[in-house]
């Protein structure tokens, strides 16, 4: 197994150097207004320029984490100063808040309803923060962290449209996102503060939201953890699970808790079986856990970042527990994913594919999709790989 | 032709008596706290009891208008009557504005935030006041109309998302659903609110969002009618646009306005043209206008009213104007529609189907599809094809 080991992370580097990161350089620099266009075509032509701070924040973070962690290449710091640039600039409303988004020049176009803005614009300053030493990024990152605890109970504030009290749910994305940026932000964070926030991500997500009878990650539950029979209360998005699953891994392995690893790798395996198509393959994105029709229209369409997101836990689980299902599994989405996703003529990845693996939109970026969950996974995994090669030579 | 027009008459009928009223009579009523289940499966059985107001007013319209139109059938009058009350004693906020959904009971679950809520409860208040003599619900009707116009101009209030100046964009939905509401209400409107309000939405939809030049309905431009060039701004939903083409027609045959009759029929053959998909049949949900890669996921599917609706138009075109194109395309839009959406062995029509006419989703109701675009176009599409063999008599 050492020399495919070996052999994947060469294959996950080199689409990495030589494919994905390229391809976002060459394409998607605003160099009017500083920051990103994320609506690229099939060949990286600009088709749209409006800016959507997930995807300016998520870019930011990949080039600043990039250069913190594997080679301090200047050009990528210059790619993280462009987006952070225009972020501090054009980013928040007066309390602080992320818009949503934002014309090519920095106008606001749709308000902060919307807390994963914060949460990408906070990983973003941290990692920029750390690259380049810039205090005031680093304020930024701090503050907007806090903001996101305290907004953290109703996160959508006055855009709720929840009639209050009738039918309370917890949703699963907000503490699991949490768990991820509080450890992309634990060189600058208090270090009771970030385990106070890990604890409650665990507790949130492996208590309340994962049914361990059923193995089944909810997307939604009542706050005390029970099922509630409606569209939110049955959903599960197979590719939120597996993603949860290995953030709860990360805070595993740093804190050496081989239970949670295990708990974590159970869910992510059985995400995998219930999520997974038998009949064309790929993993579904969304699905009702009893069976019923789900609200999602795009339910059976195959999406470029759950199955980045898989590869990413199917390995970290294996090099975590050594789970021989885990390895099964992952060589099953990498097939899979290799054969449909990428796009050599003109590099990067198809985002969205119908059911049956066909390109349902001919794009490689567009107002969700941009430069992370990609280059995300093809960095994880080939240093997952690494390691397992490491280990067994 | 008049034997066509008479057998296609014939087919409506009973698809609409001995078919599609007989299965949510069957299937949707709750004789608990009465209105209607609308998530039905394949074969009818409810798979989720909440209940949306879009669709409960929906069917208390259908059975409503049924009894005044087609016949003075108790049975009908008393399924309007179900919902009609469930509406009034649960639908409204102490304001009067209408709630999205409710639970079974009818406790309130969405706040509301959505005007069409408030639409589909005016025309099912004054169809059912019109049905009953009910003075109560023919004020509420009236109330709730009212309360539209009041609102007309920002219609989502605070539960907007957009931010205010930046981009003003103005949406195609209202006015086109308005210029139905108040024709649904001619009976108890003052008439020249009435032709007000007609006259407002034929020009807002004929002036403002038909783009004569590329002959295409455009779902949001700029406040003088320009295009922005942004999701929004080329965004084009074939069903929207055929929808409201029909209504331009009813319009122009209440007022005997053949030029109008004409530039409808003219965009309605453009919208087939431009929605149809070459390579599996069938009209496609969303398209970009410069054939970027559209925001909605969904975008290639194959949904049941949009279908409905060019059945509608299309039938009503020919009528009116008598142009062949109209009836060429009325027997392609037919022949799809009968070939994918029935299912005989259960009844009703699937909602959705995947671009290659597959089913989607089994279902026969569920949060958007109630009793309504089935019925209303079978029942439409009869009277015309009658009127048309008579005339040919």
């Amino acid at each position: 197994m050492n020399a495919e080991f070996r052999s994947l992370a060469e294959k996950y580097r080199s689409a990495l150097l030589g494919d994905v990161l390229p391809f976002w350089q060459k394409h998607s620099l605003d160099t009017d207004h500083g920051g990103y266009f994320t609506c690229l075509d099939r060949c990286g032509e600009v088709y749209d320029s409006d800016k959507f701070v997930w995807l300016q924040g998520r870019q930011v973070w990949l080039f600043a984490m990039l250069y913190n962690r594997l080679e301090k290449n200047p050009a990528w710091l210059e790619v993280a100063r462009s987006g952070a640039e225009f972020l501090r600039r054009h980013g928040r409303d007066s309390s602080g808040n992320w818009y949503f988004s934002l014309t090519a020049a920095g106008d606001p176009l749709v308000q902060p309803y919307n807390i994963f803005s914060d949460c990408f614009a906070a990983m973003a300053m941290s990692q920029y923060a750390l690259a380049s030493g810039d205090d005031e990024a680093r304020e930024i990152a701090l503050e907007t962290f806090k903001n996101i605890l305290r907004r953290k109970e109703n996160p959508k504030g006055a855009y709720s449209k929840v009639f209050p009290g009738t039918r309370p749910l917890r949703s699963f994305a907000l503490p699991m996102i949490l768990s991820n940026v509080a450890l992309e932000m634990e060189w600058m964070l208090d270090p009771a503060l970030l385990e106070e926030t890990l604890d409650a991500s665990v507790r949130d997500i492996m208590g309340r939201h994962y049914d361990s009878a059923r193995r089944l990650l909810f997307e939604n539950v009542a706050p005390d953890g029970t099922h509630v029979d409606s569209f939110e209360g049955r959903l599960i998005s197979p590719g939120h699970g597996i993603e949860a699953t290995w953030f709860m891994m990360d805070i595993a392995r740093r804190r050496g808790d081989t239970a949670l690893a295990a708990r974590a790798t159970e869910a992510l395996l059985a995400a995998c079986a219930f999520g997974w198509d038998k009949e064309y393959e790929g993993l579904f994105y969304y699905l009702d856990a009893d069976g019923h029709p789900p609200d999602q229209l795009a339910w059976d369409q195959k999406l470029w970042w759950v199955h980045a997101e898989a590869l990413v836990a199917l390995s970290l689980g294996y090099a975590l527990t050594g789970e021989a299902e885990c390895l099964e599994w992952f060589r099953r989405v990498h097939a899979y994913t290799w054969q449909y996703f990428p796009d050599p003529p003109c590099g990067e990845w198809y985002g969205y594919l119908n059911r049956r693996g066909e390109v349902l939109l001919p794009l490689k970026g567009g107002k969700w999709k941009g430069c992370f969950h990609v280059p995300r996974a093809l960095f994880l995994c080939m240093n997952t790989f690494n390691e397992l090669a490491d280990r067994h030579a």
